[in-house]
């Protein structure tokens, strides 16, 4: 029986080749303007066909914003098909940044449509919301140990909107006295420690908040991803990610979307390099 | 300039007509099995056209669930589109139940995706949730509310797995002390009290928790819809909304599922009015 690399070992893969930088695909109405694309179907399909060319070679993890496609409705699902699959036949490692979360077979059901080898939608990793509980979502991280795939929790965001919900204190259970956002770190932490090397479960904890007021040690988690978002445009910088992450920065997708995408076609490759250059250098001193 | 109906007002004038029953459309793969359809983006249509054809009439609301047309890509949501346009087109009030949720221009596309007049998705409202915080929710909120529409944002969910979660307790901030779902609640309930009538921002809460175990006082909501999951299949009984919800029971879109869908095409429309005619007495005692 062939062996299927997990989540957590292609991503040590793409690490090693191509550093820890992740682009997002999003095709916002004003990049699009600014791109000289129009805000249609064709449109987002252009730019992230795009994107995925500036990518390849370059870094190793591209994450397209499904908001931006399904703005589109039925046409841009079928872009996103059409950017999906580009850049998994140009070996970047694709993360759906979905955001979805429900329970029992719903969950399950976005979970077969992101993460089933073989669906029109198939991407490596999607990201997902447990505001309904880690628990509500045993199906799809069964799922996706199955298949090699992954998904990354949302825990502590870089909204500052979020502050209040995300460190409210749970009472009883397992994790009573932690912080909402420390309570599903912990969750999917254990998960993956279960099993050795990196798991396949991530948590998503931006680089603009300070984790200590979420009680969450980040440079404990030694066998769990980290997606990272809040660098560039949001305020953080490529040199704060050993600070910020500690032990644990070697396992963070460093997830930069408008500061290169601003860049626009004719020069996104060129920053992209410098990016990527920048962030190795940073975490190889 | 021509009065657009708020969400509020939609409501009332469909519990008027109609009553309180919710239909949810939720193609799982046994279901369609079922039914004799295939589990292809054409079943999932056909299911959906024929739960609309039943509820057309009978009831005034009905709630398809997205994670199955998502399951089949592209060809998935223009089974969708079908759906939304077909069920509009018959006068219901339509539910996109998507649980969305992001931040600032990402949350605002979602919003654009379901909420705006004459997009393909085009739904009368959407399920969304707050994990990243109610205030990350501002743009559709101002969205739904220019174009006549609704949300029902995530508070107390009916799975166990969620508990922990949503009965966390806030520290700082204007609503300290209040758990996660409740905190919810109240943020909602303070957009809707800014003006008269029923409001725009619904909230859902399970008919199968004990509202009390959140420090949710359901009968309070006197300008806030909640969307009620947890009826048939999931445990609880049409006869509870009286005292569940209390004087907020005028305000329940009751959601049914499979306890309707089971019944098969060819009995559903006979299942639906059964259990229309029941809250409806249930309603009026």
């Amino acid at each position: 029986m062939q062996h299927v690399p997990s989540f957590g070992e292609r991503l040590d893969a793409t690490f090693a080749r191509y550093g820890q930088l992740c682009v997002g695909i999003d095709p916002h109405a004003f990049l699009l303007s600014e791109w000289g694309l129009a805000d249609t179907a064709a449109g987002v399909r252009d730019f992230g066909l795009r994107v995925v060319e500036a990518a390849s070679g370059e870094v190793g993890i591209v994450k397209p914003q499904v908001a931006f496609f399904e703005r589109h409705g039925s046409a841009g699902y079928a872009a996103l098909e059409d950017v999906l699959a580009a850049a998994r036949a140009a070996d970047l490692l694709v993360i759906a940044d979905a955001k979805r979360g429900d329970v029992g077979s719903t969950v399950a059901a976005y979970g077969e449509s992101w993460l089933t080898p073989g669906s029109t939608l198939e991407a490596d990793a999607m990201t997902i919301s447990a505001y309904q509980g880690v628990g509500s979502l045993a199906e799809p991280i069964a799922l996706a140990a199955a298949g090699g795939k992954g998904l990354f929790v949302l825990a502590a965001t870089s909204n500052p909107e979020s502050v209040a919900t995300q460190t409210a204190r749970r009472k009883g259970g397992q994790y009573s006295g932690l912080t909402v956002a420390a309570g599903i770190v912990a969750e999917v932490d254990d998960i993956n420690a279960a099993t050795p090397g990196l798991g396949h479960v991530g948590v998503v904890i931006g680089a603009t908040v300070d984790s200590s007021d979420y009680g969450i040690n980040a440079d404990r988690l030694i066998c769990t991803p980290i997606l990272a978002p809040g660098f560039g445009a949001q305020g953080a910088v490529l040199a704060d990610v050993p600070e910020l992450y500690g032990d644990a920065s070697a396992n963070v997708l460093v997830s930069v979307s408008r500061s290169v995408l601003g860049a626009g076609p004719s020069e996104i490759a060129a920053e992209l390099r410098r990016q990527s250059s920048e962030l190795r250098a940073v975490m190889a001193s």
